[in-house]
């Protein structure tokens, strides 16, 4: 097939730009310059608002975080779709990978056996990496669970909790427990969140690294 | 590692039979039956209860839409992280595959050669797959604006176009023009959407086939 271009289509870059002048222009309030990339970027990823309101952030939170990429940390997600949406090139310039070990069998075999969460299990297996690790948690609310619990029995040491689980069952509580710890933190406060979310978080903080 | 149970774990199901029940009480109109599910799934992917008012839906298109999953048609989407989230154990079981062109080298070497989006060629190289399709769009407004020029030329007669692409530019106008066509639809009115909604509106269509 062949097609005359119509010149409707703007390249996605520029979409992108012009995306994000609408979305400062539309803010109500402007948020800190190093907190301002990941806020637009989740606010461009779902068009909703609300973001600019309900994402919490540990002290230092971004330089951490960046730190944390540029000396390698690898990335586990609870999700193959979030896995799927973080820009994996951008992360492998730096020695990082992304995990999900959601589909593994091992872990579902264990999830059945011990009668809890995929995602649970998925958080021991991470554990037993023993790399520096970020977690991007947007599905999950019993993978946080199992993170502060991993937390508080010193099995794990996270470089950054991203705990965007959206839903309606354990996932407002889920999310308070990790911003009560010392881990740092980037936290969508309430019921919304998503693996999108998770993964346009981890893009934000990799599109900062020039 | 071992771990007690703490107990604090609801097995997933449980989880989505609660959050479904609270997302119905929660819901200030009741909508149609059949299109229940589907407003019902995208609020709990989303937890964003604007979802109950901007979904729009054409005459029959669940009946119709379920037809054709049963008679074994593909799904094309624009991410990798739609197709991620699509259930495709769920449509195997009918003879259906997913899709997604988006990283094909193919398709990133004519999109360059014509200056258009790889949305765009996607679209292109779905028409000429000569197959019964289902659209699940969550990204590109271009995809959306593409497919209408391709009914306009009579070359797809889709069974469905989700068209639920996010964002600021072009995403709202992209939209209206399938709403104009005769093509059976579930759009996303307005800004909102996302690869997480394209997916589950997928899913929640396959998960109302016993």
């Amino acid at each position: 097939m062949n097609y005359e271009n119509t010149g409707r289509y703007l390249i996605p870059e520029e979409i992108e730009k012009r995306s994000f002048e609408l979305i400062e222009a539309e803010l109500k309030t402007q948020p800190d310059e190093e907190l301002k990339p990941i806020i637009k970027r989740v606010i461009h990823t779902t068009a909703d608002f609300d973001y600019a309101e309900n994402l919490c952030f540990s002290d230092e939170v971004v330089k951490k975080a960046l730190e944390a990429i540029k000396n390698g940390a690898d990335i586990v997600t609870d999700t193959n779709m979030a896995k799927a949406g973080i820009n994996k090139k951008s992360l492998a310039r730096f020695g990082g990978e992304v995990h999900c070990f959601m589909a593994d069998e091992d872990v579902a075999l264990k999830a059945k056996e011990r009668g809890v969460t995929r995602a649970v299990i998925s958080m021991e297996k991470a554990a037993e990496l023993n790399k520096s690790i970020i977690f991007a948690i947007g599905n999950a609310p019993t993978a946080l669970i199992r993170l502060h619990e991993l937390l508080q029995y010193r099995k794990i040491k996270p470089e950054l909790i991203i705990g965007v689980p959206v839903g309606f069952v354990n996932v407002v509580e889920a999310k308070e427990l990790i911003m009560e710890t010392e881990v740092p933190y980037i936290v969508a406060r309430g019921r919304k969140g998503g693996s999108n979310v998770a993964a346009c978080i981890c893009n934000a903080l990799l599109y900062m690294i020039p």
